[in-house]
């Protein structure tokens, strides 16, 4: 089925096109005619492959959290000892490098619009709390973390977290290191862990 | 001076309908035609005040910033004992009721529009970082945190936290409640003091 192929990747191709667009313009400036001449091709061409600028908005989104998923899959099958492991998957949510930083950037802008259109279907569901919980249940399985904690509140806790260094690195860039977010997300799971591993 | 504290009550008018129109449409739909609209004048009228959309921009930025600094200083001349007025202090930046949370939503709004505008002069400085950093070194001077604490990471943690929960906040209102983020923040600060105080 190559036209069928064909057709997928031309979507993505404007996709990542839209995502180059809005780190470098804003959502304010991801124009059709933008991200049209971003991809190399013309304002009909495009229009043939979303017949909408929600479109290929709602599609560009759910492409965002289709890779972030895909890492996370691949390492939560990885062998790592667990609090490693917990780490890890945290630390694919937060912009300690290029590619991480240019997703979370491409996502805090359409939120930021999403959150003004509530006409709009078909946004995929933000599932980065229940992903937290589960990667702190995930330390309690494993017989990692301090009896008697409130885990719904460390879960809130971790999750503003990780979002809140997102958001410093975003708009903080030259104040906040790479390695200054691993070690507040490393230090902070292994605040409630048993006999606190050093 | 009647005519000088009119003009700047008028500007302070029109930066309040500014916020009322980027808290109902975002930053995009902020356009002077609706700004004007919303203070119930005309858009002749609003150039008098602000020849510049930019200036009306850095100057309702500005009046946010204001609003919360003022805050935090009533807050911090009173008796309350050091912890609960640390608590209270941070839960300033949290939005925890309507008021807050309005401030915080046009804040993100800005933040989000200004950080593709790197020619725009006059954005006033974010000085929240500092702010958790004084909280926490308030309580170090008051002898309530225990010893050996790296402060800036902890400010950092503290900061995270603030923030990651008030993109929540205003993300998923339903989900996330005004109880939950004074726990969190309470207990983010009960897990880094001395004895930890119940």
């Amino acid at each position: 089925m190559p036209k069928i192929v064909d057709h997928e990747e031309q979507r993505k191709r404007i996709a990542e096109a839209m995502w180059r667009v809005i780190l470098r313009d804003g959502m304010e400036g991801a124009t059709v005619r933008k991200i049209a001449a971003e991809a190399g091709m013309s304002v009909g061409a495009l229009r043939h492959y979303f017949r909408q600028q929600d479109d290929l908005l709602v599609y560009a989104m759910r492409l965002v959290n289709e890779r972030v998923e895909q890492r996370i899959l691949r390492l939560a099958r990885t062998n790592l000892p667990p609090l490693e492991k917990a780490v890890r998957l945290l630390l694919e949510v937060v912009p300690v490098d290029g590619e991480r930083r240019a997703e979370m950037d491409v996502w805090f802008s359409f939120m930021e619009h999403v959150r003004h259109r509530p006409d709009l279907e078909g946004i995929p569901e933000n599932r980065l709390h229940l992903f937290v919980s589960q990667v702190l249940a995930y330390l309690q399985h494993e017989g990692l973390l301090e009896e008697g904690l409130d885990l719904a509140l460390e879960a809130e806790r971790m999750y503003a977290i990780v979002d809140g260094l997102a958001v410093h690195a975003l708009l903080e860039p030259e104040r906040l290191r790479p390695e200054t977010m691993e070690e507040v997300v490393r230090t902070s799971l292994r605040r409630i862990c048993r006999n606190r591993p050093q």
